[in-house]
């Protein structure tokens, strides 16, 4: 008789609903399977209507141009393996606490995306030497907080636009995106948080200024200050981050040899070493580092712990990317709760 | 089209299965449904044999019985209709914190349990009066922490034993006990924490003297001291508790009219009252208490807040019995982190 144990979606919220990955359960080798995909929305579901199946580039192009899914298709198709985080992941692990939805560490997973370089695009449409940015609206909208109905609408820098790994993806995992996923057209921006990777593609507008959107300007903005907004950032590429999978927090075991493992993320860059303390930051050793899926994938590592002493140990483990970057001792606290990478820490008991 | 947002099992670990309802995204006036049960195991799953489908009563007997599922089925049915609760539910919120699974408050479910009194079972094997103790020994088993091979095996008091809800269950919620509920025959004792309700029951032995055993003795005590045994007293019924199911703990809200709402149980005769404060404790109002399932169950409760500033609150909620007890500002520390049940607190921002 077979028992499969399986792990599900964590759920923050149903209406809209959020809900992370069991990061701490999957093997990270792989895309994540879409059914362990994390969901993140601003709003219900958008309706799927006729009009999501066309993609509109408008603005300061050199023609307006309108594209059909069935004409899409037949582009060269690029593949991006790579990982989206919200930008809220882990706000649960800020001190003092921030509001928002309360993810752990789950608000993150890795798929394989197929699609068309938005670049190829834009080599049809053209772009006029005053376009500055590009604004990615998508069909989904609502009300937040009392604010005017308004759809979901982020933009990037012109240069971000341009590269050739930020693409109008079809696909996910060689079949067509999950509804909750962004279907038919999502864009995917590796690299960057995952609000910027906009589901739901309706339209895409080249502009000659700065956009001004909540999602942009009041949202996903780095505030240090609790109660001015005085040395604001915006959120883009993601920060330096590790999790530690095994062990689990407060679990206990007994001596003899460990297996230590987890994974290592950046946005800048690519991993380049994953250190551990296994005496609370006394001593720090690199784990090794396993085959990850693409250069912007999870990057899988391991370390052998001998432990043959009872007691309380606290593991520690932080990246260092080759942007230089390290994970600190404290993360950088900001009112949102937007980008926490402090070095990942495990209490362990040894029986 | 429809987009069904369902909220699932939270994974603690995985062998064996321990996973949480979620608690709060749950309705809790009927029993939890069979999926979302919480699950809560030491050991991988023991196999299902032909030996299962027989139960042994023995010991301090008249005459040493064995009971077939097909006999059982003939004995008049009674339906419990409780709430199981881990004594380990709630262990993640002690402060400082203690080893074990880090369960947050989903380690408890309600369930329409029926079966047969074991009562009637003993009234026909007969009781001899040196009888002192009820054992129950389950078909899981396995090692722990380097001890030997053992099963799961609990003992009652004969008082406890004989209450004419302890039961036998055959059918959860009217169709066959779940395998991973604790199939075909597991043993259900309201008002006491799940480690009691024992699955997969194997015998029933009837003895003189306190049972000794891992999970008697040593496991589900609480040791108020870190470093010691002393003062240690065994985990029986459940404390007095409540939780808040909304609004989230640090979710953000507006100006209005709002219904926070939840749950109360205990172990000791029934909810009386549950006590809201919206301003972190200087003022306390009663909740509405709803029709519970059963007098063992549940009892969802409600209030209405009307908040007209912006800002943040603080919302505490206790539970009080019959027994007199009442929900303490801190829970009572012990080293295994059982039995969790200070008041519960969400911490919520108005915008």
């Amino acid at each position: 008789m077979s028992h499969l144990n399986k792990p599900y979606l964590i759920t923050r919220s149903l209406s809209p609903e959020n809900q992370e990955t069991p990061i701490h359960f999957l093997e990270h080798f792989t895309p994540t399977p879409p059914d362990y995909f994390y969901i993140r929305n601003h709003f219900n579901y958008p309706p799927l209507k006729e009009d999501n199946y066309i993609l509109s580039i408008k603005g300061e192009v050199g023609s307006v141009s309108t594209f059909h899914i069935n004409d899409l298709i037949h582009f060269p198709l690029r593949t991006v393996k790579n990982v989206l985080e919200c930008a809220g992941n882990k706000r649960s692990f800020f001190s003092p606490k921030t509001y928002g939805e309360q993810w752990e560490a789950g608000a993150i997973s890795q798929g394989a995306w197929t699609g068309i370089s938005l670049n190829n695009m834009l080599k049809i449409t053209g772009i006029r030497s005053s376009a500055k940015e590009v604004v990615f609206e998508a069909h989904d909208n609502g009300k937040e907080k009392n604010k005017q109905n308004l759809p979901y609408c982020r933009s990037l820098p012109l240069s971000k636009a341009l590269h050739e790994d930020t693409i109008v993806a079809l696909f996910y995992n060689g079949t067509p995106i999950p509804y909750k996923q962004g279907a038919p057209l999502r864009l995917i921006v590796p690299h960057w948080y995952g609000m910027a990777s906009v589901k739901w593609l309706k339209s895409i507008t080249l502009i000659n200024h700065s956009f001004q959107g909540p999602y942009q300007t009041e949202d996903y903005v780095y505030y240090p200050n609790k109660y001015n907004d005085e040395n604001a950032s915006f959120v883009t590429s993601m920060n330096v981050n590790t999790i530690i999978q095994k062990p689990l927090d407060y679990s206990t075991s007994s001596k003899g040899t460990h297996c230590i493992s987890g994974i290592a993320w950046t946005g800048l860059g690519r991993i380049k070493n994953v250190y551990i303390s296994t005496d609370d930051g006394q001593s720090w050793n690199k784990a090794t580092l396993h085959q990850a899926l693409s250069k912007y994938a999870f990057v899988p590592w391991s370390y052998v712990w001998e432990v043959n002493d009872t007691g309380e140990y606290t593991i520690l483990c932080k990246g260092e990317d080759t942007a230089g970057r390290i994970q600190p001792d404290k993360a950088y606290w900001n009112r949102k709760g937007y980008g926490y990478n402090a070095v990942y820490k495990v209490k362990v008991k040894i029986e």
